[in-house]
């Protein structure tokens, strides 16, 4: 079975920006999902900011392997409790990907559990980005570096946790680099961050950017079973410990109860 | 100068509890305190859930270098901003160490970005801490193991990241393992989750738990000055890139323009 | 394709010691290579010490996907060129596992770069091995703890570099504990390090760890090219920067010139 | 009392080349070792390949607390026993700051455990580098970048395995990045690579460099006792287990015995 994969989209510049309208007519997220439908291993639908529960209810994430999420001038309108519903999906299995401005949205915010902060400028530079992990399943079919003759830069310090692994670092032609591709693993749930995509470029027409991310999709995708409650602590009772154990001491909890939260 | 460390002490059951209360009869937070003053290069003081800003305003958490927290029956009676403010100065550089049930505290949730769950047993069991990274600064004077001889069972999986290293890992008479001290960089602060501390058993007062805490407040400890605004994300103009550019195609924002969040 | 799978097998005790000969008549790395087949996506065969090139000659390598790695009386015996031509193998993209008393085989030590040492005790004792990261692709299909009723005993601290992530810390009844499943990345190569697997206790023929075992070879498989020159450190002349630069200051090697090493 | 500091330096190029000779007319790693004097908390000798066991005698570095080492023409004289003794010592507690084209220094290859190789230029361009992690100790008191008017250049993919933290990542003019801090822990020892400082460009002059260098002669310094047998793999009887248990099934081997390797 293929993977079901939902590109999810702001669709706010696309709609207002005469610039972005023409490079991505359908939207960003359509460009996207029709990129990783070129894989036969990958099912990608999309989902906007715009349709009710932004497009994420909880059945459908329920049945989503990987999300892809793009945004940028509207993560404070995403409602809280969605972002919350992703959070555990992720935690629950799901593999997401966060794209470029995505840095700010707050699903990433949320399990990151830092700023995620960087500085930027939009001048149209060049950017190069270079493979740090040979082989890395997410680089798979790439060259050594590839390049985005047109880019927004982002730089460090980028304020994440120290990742899993640093799969890409970028130069800019302005003088500063970035950590580009960093994956993560949140639960049962593998995260990656990828760089590229300001939308006032063609970036997500480019065929090693559409590359990545289809290598992404397929090392994101856990294929266990969605873990039924995320968040459970459950308590062991004495008479059921592993080992024979006798009860000591003094006890604030008394048998059957809840732990405290 | 000596680190500037507080205790933060939840000190509900100490006050409704009285077994707890006449294991710490000046509360939990004070007899942490008082360990660590024994220690000629820290000086701790407590802060408890009931002051004001539960003892922790701006001014106050500005002047600390290491916070630790100990919370279990109120975690959701700390003020959200409290959490946020805290999170912050971790990030701008404070040091913060999370004492056995602040597994499922508000601000140690904030800043793994995961549920920080886990399974869990009163019985007054046997705990056996073993050191997993030896000579670790925080494991420093330590046997390559100790012994509780009462204490609460945590058992695996713990819902965290993978932290930066495992400083413990503990065996428990029940059967179970939990890694018991974890070290993680959030940001510019240090961060250290350290397991043992049920309020029933007279933990805090064990000698090598003692050290350990001792250790953890050194270890977490960052003298470098308090990053100033930690969430910036600043705009750098092409008039100011380090090597000479020229603005190329389009623009979506305009100059001084703040960037989107 | 069947992911291409060699278990070498030292294959001294099994030819010199009863016991170890009754539990596998054929050897332990044929019990695990048998365990492997079932699983229609791997095909498995064996290499032991006592073949020409401990049947591991560089043609072999080269098509072989995952190795497993057995040995424990004889690590002194293997060969040097032999040791190196498997490192490089990894480094290029071949998946090694290494099994149990495999801590102390050259080819462990030789790519961890650590004593890689332990604390063992021989009692036929209890193992429960629990999983610390859930949904874990080498836990699939396994409950949250499984046991193993007789066992060596490995204890910590265990002399390895801390490790991309922590899957398994085993309980032994004897009071230790020790994180028996551990992942890593070297260059190319997967490496994932699983404890058990005592030669005069039937631990192979456990169906957990059998299952492990097939998890963790299609986990340590990378499908990428295998890299060529895994050495390399090619010069890059200034006239093919990617960037024009020029020349300047003074140089120590003349054009054309290989690197020093 | 200071931090016990020994600073290696091959000492070839200063001896034959002419340029070199010019700018570290004492040679390199004297104009380190002065550097590092300047700082009260550190006390920094001179050793160098040239003197018997390449100055690096048992005992010396029984009492050195933080090695460094620079070496690019003759790494293939230096002694596999003295290799050898460094790594023992670095399992053991006694930090290791390996700098520039010690990358391919037989001591970093042997306790990294990969191949170390990278892609590089010598052509005087332009190199930046920017601070990953902020507040780091070793990045202390620098800003988020500085420059090197003047280096070789080191390029990605860096054939290391991944860091506990990468401290600095570094642009170069003419098109490539390198990540240049990078921090690991290897046993009880602190390590840390750092990628500047080609003999024919005055690096080791440079105010930013010296400080990185202090900064990382604090972090890497271990104050707990060197580890006593650093190899060791003590059997733990079943007559001494912490917890009762009686010996049960099959044995290999007999009381007392060694265990094998």
């Amino acid at each position: 079975m293929p993977i079901r994969t939902v590109v999810w989209g702001e669709n706010v510049h696309e709609q207002k920006n005469r610039i972005v309208a023409e490079i991505y007519p359908k939207g960003m997220h359509h460009c996207i999902a029709d990129a990783l439908n070129t894989d036969a291993g990958i099912s990608a639908t999309t989902a906007t900011l715009q349709e009710p529960e932004h497009g994420l209810p909880a059945e459908r994430l329920a049945e989503t392997d990987v999300l892809l999420w793009w945004g940028h001038a509207a993560h404070g309108q995403v409602s809280d409790a969605v972002v919350e519903r992703v959070a555990e999906q992720v935690w629950a299995g799901m593999g997401l990907i966060l794209l470029h401005s995505a840095h700010f949205a707050k699903i990433f915010k949320r399990i990151m559990g830092t700023p995620c902060n960087l500085t930027w400028r939009e001048a149209g530079e060049r950017e190069r980005l270079w493979v740090t992990s040979r082989s890395h399943p997410i680089a798979r079919g790439l060259p050594d570096h590839f390049e985005l003759e047109n880019e927004e830069m982002y730089g460090e310090p980028f304020g994440v946790p120290e990742p899993m692994e640093t799969v890409f670092v970028s130069w800019f032609q302005g003088g500063e680099v970035f950590r580009s591709g960093l994956t993560y693993r949140r639960g049962a749930g593998n995260v990656f961050y990828f760089r590229p995509g300001h939308e006032t470029y063609p970036t997500y027409h480019d065929a090693s950017v559409q590359t990545v991310l289809k290598n992404a999709v397929h090392w994101a995708h856990n294929p266990a079973a969605r873990i039924a409650d995320v968040n459970a602590a459950p308590n062991v009772p004495v008479q059921t410990a592993l080992e024979p154990i006798t009860e000591r001491g003094p006890r604030l909890h008394q048998d059957g109860e809840e732990g405290l939260r």
